[in-house]
């Protein structure tokens, strides 16, 4: 049967992906290593081809491709580097005692690998979230073997990324069935994936709607399993006085590009702006309005999201107390989707819920608060979200500590004087939040932590040095940072 | 309103544990520290108190009961350590690069604590795993406030520890409602409790039943909350041919006390024996059965954990292939347990499910196995487990290396010549293991790592150094272990 599977045989796949897993989690870091290098140079190989595959699919610009594929190598050597090093696995270990009453044993933890992981390609990054994305490269890191439903809005850029990782796979001399690439894109599949008792593991971006229904599938489960889902945010941008008055034509600037940045489609879109009403913040919200009347329609991803875009629109259009103050000229056809900025009062946006969905797209909302109390009121009137932005001066911190300390309990990301848009790639990370953004805040979707989703601590006690892994063993083979004793160090135990 | 509560006004409960919360997490680390050794002091002071009262409420003998006091006071005072070193809240930076394109912006990540916790107390750990035990004290350390539900069969002892965690709240000056106390035991109490909106997380440690009803509980809420219930284990353990050849004699005395510690009222117990029929295995068990028939009947922790014991036992004998080779002398009152060693064939074992049930008390059942073969198949039936121990000789080790491969799998904590009971309190410990076992695998409820379950991260982007907390600030003045552009120090950033 080839990696490759087009039919519902999912016993089949599930089953290969276990008996992988348990060769391809005894091979050693380095094994793991190359692997993930070689996928990443065998990608690299296939840039001019699945840039103009790419675009085609999902109307992105070439350079946003080129961009999206370098992030995507980039996160396959990042995980390269970080099993390399090696200290990730948390090996932690606690020496006998054996004068003690009772004696103490020899106890030693770290973490490994669960078992297969499923990954669900998103739509609007079809390199970087998705075939060879951060969710696979994480979970191949950790040991695990892969899974992959391919996204149905690109399934050649999909199957062309999974030609790399079959070469890959080829030439590390890893496993057969290490990755396999689902491209039967029915409910059904998706549920079968999630339900298989080998699964045990899920990772997604989409959708609230396609997250819920992951987790759904996975409580008719025997053995509960996690399902990292990365859902839906409005990431709120708080313009405090100080900066507004002083830097409205800045900031409108700065926030008409992330909000119409690749047609609004991230994840991290600002999709609230909230202020106090002033002169600094009716400045801001017309030299925002004039900024997005530049901005012509353009195609996104494909017209399902598009025609979503437009019936969100319609539908926050139609909420009592909406204004529209800007948009662009009208889309020329059914692929293309202009900019809308509106505005609410703060009265109205707390009375309709409705205010706080998210409207996939160059969309923003910007509620206009009386008083420093009804911000709060609003702020925490908002589930979870991936970001919280503090657009302030020095002034605006030392006056509106109260408020800042509520935008750090919304969100995985708090930034300040940045926008939202733009995930850095590095250890330090947090791509996650509080439910609904993500399905678990403990855990991020981007940069090096995200291998933490796929592994559980386990601890051998009174093991025989022999017997240990190497992480475990006295002398440190891996030169690893742990824990021993309650102290850290690289040194072996007992020096 | 009091801290102690035997109302159900919840509500008022989950609004002071809110508001407890959000002072208390404000707190430097030295404070949480000193509340916890605070609250240990108390305790100590109480226990010539504590004993009788415990005693009383849960037949455990007074040598047991201050052994466990000591345990409890002893984990206070470990969580107080970790929380003042501070390295647990896993500090990562990575500097800015404003030469790169795009500029990198300066981005640095904590653990930080969620809200409210829920805490259910244990019967069988009056002390280590109730009011003032394990769950309590790492989340506390953690910044969190909690609310205790104290267990109805030790209402007396949990009440009387509270005033010891009462007297702490006064004498460290944190929040009043930092901790509460609910005595109301009905369900309702619970649900209400893991349902409120203002919960964030829930600690639970008893049946499975118990565990898999909050889990259901927590479904019904609109923002899922992680619930870290440890619920029930036989912790197998594989007698291996070479060992029992040798060291039937002793195999079957350390056995035979492990089995019966407590009255078997440990979620460690083992209750399931394996190995392949063998003289050495007849001879071993022929040494248990003499063994457990010197075990006097004792009292259990309460009737209902008796007569569930009992019934367990009856059903257990009822079982087509169940061979009975040992047992105490008939209990003389409805509270007191014997113990029962029972043999099975693999044949039977793997035909019927009912053979992995646990029963909690004094009861193991030994699996005869064929051969290697049947025994790994034994094995692979298995639900996830807290522990899985080895019992084997370096030739055991080599010749059955892929038996003790899926050995690994089962188990949170994998032994070599141990008995699984007895929990060291350390860094290196996983308390836990695959469902079953506990409901998430990746966290610890014994050890300093436990402190994990009540956090999440987040990561502050752009931030002026006066705004970080200490944890991120560049000079690092906590003196915490960081990851600082991919590298672990204790150095200031840039130096």
């Amino acid at each position: 049967m080839p990696n490759t599977e087009t039919t519902t045989n999912i016993d089949v796949i599930m089953q290969q992906a276990f008996d992988a897993f348990n060769q391809y989690k005894k091979l050693p870091s380095q094994k793991h290593a190359a692997f993930l290098e070689t996928i990443a140079d065998e990608i690299e190989k296939l840039r001019n081809e699945l840039v103009p595959v790419a675009n085609e699919e999902t109307n992105l610009p070439a350079a946003r491709l080129n961009g999206e594929i370098s992030r995507t190598t980039g996160q396959l050597k990042m995980f390269a580097s970080l099993i390399t090093e090696g200290s990730w696995v948390e090996a932690s270990i606690d020496t006998a005692d054996a004068g003690r009453t009772p004696p103490k044993p020899d106890i030693r933890k770290m973490l490994v690998p669960v078992g297969p992981v499923i990954v669900f390609g998103a739509s609007n990054f079809p390199f970087a979230f998705s075939t060879a994305g951060g969710d696979t490269a994480s979970a191949l890191a950790a040991g695990s073997s892969v899974v992959i439903k391919a996204h149905p809005a690109h399934p050649k850029t999909s199957a062309l990324v999974f030609t790399a990782i079959e070469k890959a796979i080829k030439q590390s001399g890893v496993p057969q069935y290490t990755v396999q690439h689902v491209t039967d894109t029915s409910n059904e599949t998706g549920k079968a994936l999630v339900t298989h008792p080998r699964t045990t593991g899920v990772g997604f971006t989409g959708s609230f709607a396609g997250g819920k229904a992951l987790v759904e599938y996975t409580r008719q489960r025997e053995i509960p399993i996690p399902v990292f889902a990365e859902m839906s945010s409005i990431n709120p941008v708080v313009f405090y006085p100080d900066t507004l008055n002083k830097n409205a034509k800045a900031l409108a600037a700065q926030y008409a590009a992330s909000i119409t940045l690749g047609v609004g489609q991230f994840c991290t879109n600002p999709g609230l702006l909230l202020g106090i009403k002033s002169e600094g913040f009716d400045n801001f919200l017309q030299a925002l309005g004039e900024e997005i009347t530049k901005v012509q329609p353009q195609k996104m991803l494909h017209s399902g999201i598009c025609s979503s875009y437009k019936k969100g629109l319609a539908e926050m259009q139609a909420q009592q107390g909406l204004q529209v103050i800007a948009q662009s000229s009208a889309a020329v056809n059914d692929m293309e989707a202009g900019s809308l900025i509106a505005t609410v009062s703060a009265n109205n946006f707390l009375a309709n819920k409705h205010f706080t969905e998210e409207i996939f797209g160059p969309y923003s909302l910007a509620v206009i608060c009386d008083d420093k109390a009804q911000l709060i009121q609003c702020l925490q009137s908002l589930k979870g979200q991936l970001t919280s932005s503090i657009m302030a001066t020095e002034k605006d911190i030392e006056e509106y500590a109260d408020v800042i300390e509520v935008q750090h309990t919304l969100a995985g990301r708090i930034m300040l004087n940045n926008a939202p848009t733009g995930v850095e790639v590095c250890a330090s990370m947090v791509h996650g939040g509080p439910y609904p953004a993500t399905t678990d805040a403990r855990f991020t979707s981007v940069g090096t932590t995200a291998i933490k989703r796929w592994v559980r601590p386990i601890c051998l006690q009174n093991f025989n040095d022999n017997m240990l892994p190497d992480a475990l063993k006295n002398d440190n083979p891996l030169g690893i940072l742990r824990l021993v004793n309650n102290v850290y160090t690289r040194d072996a135990v007992g020096k």
